[in-house]
């Protein structure tokens, strides 16, 4: 068991509204709501804790808002080292209608002020020291800007922390200056990145090549259903899933990131990792939400996940 | 100052999304997001605080969202005597398009038990008397029947409370039967609970005569931007409402209500509590919300009112 720190900066309220048909200018009468804390960094939090690990989640949330996040901190046994911010935390809302159709409102969030970043920065001298890894995941707040992240990383490399990050955009671009010790973009986040060169596969390779020159171990490309890419300095492996029925991707990637780090934290083969990670990103697939509270499913899944060096075709 | 009860039976968290064009099926960004502790027995608490009175709140709180209802009964200073029940209490989300179009989606509420229904009774028997007033107000939450609303006020009544109503359909029709002091439909309540025969002037009276002898003291018929008609034992008023521009109705129908109530606990004389309570109802249509900030704009919205017996025409 490990100890990790997630960081999520702009943590999500996720509410689902199921309804037979959208009627714009009506009004819709749904028979399930359902409010689920959220966010990258809370989601693979969860993710680590169904594997074991002891989870210490931070970042800012909306002081009027907290309900949600705190009961499943207290439930999951989370440490919780969030900065309270005025404000509400951003609502993105689904609206899944029966034939299928997604509508997607996705709310601003707080703006987060100089004093709350100075305030997280604080909070992490002191607590992230003896977590033996640090996720950063998701997009940014209102307020705060790519060189902060950027910033953010170099400080907690400087406390001697693996950090695992997971954002995109200018975000991603900022912080790769600093160095992250394991990037996870998909193939659209790191070709938006790198100016649209990173496509095919021997690109995508010499791209992890000068990330790895840049002092980032471990390159982790997600392509859907189609697999997963993981580039480490003097190994690269692809990583096929089984093929599954899709209930929903929701927490598909989130899940892919944490099944990474619970095996390099734990010191299993490169082989082994890619597959549970790919199992466990296979398994979210087949869910309306994620998490591995099955664990005989998810030992057949990665019995279907083939793994081949990425010399072989 | 009085003090007064509010039931809310079915509260309401109310998610106001405002966004350039509701666009199906794709990703929707919205700049503004505000969530409000709603429903009418809350929103008719509010005016009332506004008006200095003192208040308690009761009815049934889903317990997995209560930070915003805790937090403004805090701020308000009531006595927050709501029953916890399993779940989420609903949600009232309303997408404001820039066009003026609204689109509504109406949550469900929590399934609320016989034991929890029962344990209300209890709360209201320690709690009730020593109040001037209670206003029962709005729908029933799945779980709670007509019937047992009906035995609510009876037993209200027995605590030798006054009970005023504002609710309609089925849950209107057997609340009747209990013969509460005060009941605020408007003129479409009215005319479902009655069979649809309430809608001309001499129909409402007759009706009002009807219920009088039920020993409903005051039937209050809320007409919209039209006015109100006030039928009491022995008198017969109409107030107009002064034109003014209609930013938002929310609200507006829970505040004449609350106008009502202040006046006749107040010992007003009739004619200066239609006044004053149409006039807290125009001034809610001047705003997005409700409530009473500005006094001199109450004054002043007082001062337009027209109100005359119903035997002038």
């Amino acid at each position: 068991m490990a100890r990790i720190l997630t960081l999520t900066l702009n943590p999500a309220l996720d509410l689902t509204i199921e309804l037979s048909r959208l009627e714009p200018g009506q009004v819709n009468r749904s028979e399930t709501m359902h409010t689920h804390a959220a966010g990258k960094g809370v989601n693979v939090a969860q993710v680590l804790a169904d594997l074991g690990h002891q989870l210490t989640v931070s970042g800012f949330l909306g002081e009027d808002n907290l309900q949600a996040f705190e009961t499943l901190f207290a439930k999951r046994g989370f440490v919780d080292a969030f900065i309270r911010v005025p404000g509400e935390t951003r609502s993105n809302i689904k609206l899944a209608e029966s034939d299928g159709r997604i509508t997607d409102l996705n709310g601003p969030g707080p703006q987060v002020s100089a004093e709350a970043q100075q305030a997280l920065l604080d909070r992490l001298d002191q607590i992230a020291p003896g977590h033996d890894a640090v996720v950063v995941a998701g997009s940014l707040p209102q307020g705060v800007s790519p060189q902060w992240l950027q910033a953010l990383i170099e400080r907690l490399k400087n406390l001697g922390l693996k950090v695992a990050l997971d954002t995109s955009g200018p975000a991603l671009r900022a912080a790769l200056k600093a160095g992250p010790w394991l990037i996870k973009p998909n193939s659209e986040e790191l070709a938006e990145v790198l100016g649209g060169e990173a496509v095919s596969l021997v690109a995508q390779a010499e791209a992890a090549s000068r990330l790895h020159a840049q002092g980032i171990e471990h390159v982790v490309i997600s392509h859907g259903a189609e697999g997963v890419n993981w580039f480490s300095v003097g190994s690269a492996l692809h990583a096929t899933p089984p093929k599954v029925s899709v209930a929903s991707t929701v927490g598909a990637g989130d899940s892919l990131l944490a099944g990474m780090l619970h095996g390099l934290v734990s010191a299993d083969t490169p082989e082994q990792t890619l597959r549970t990670a790919t199992a466990i990103a296979a398994l979210a697939v087949t869910q309306i939400g994620f998490g591995i509270s099955d664990a005989a499913q998810l030992a057949q899944l990665e019995q279907g996940v083939r793994v081949r060096p990425l010399t072989e075709q």
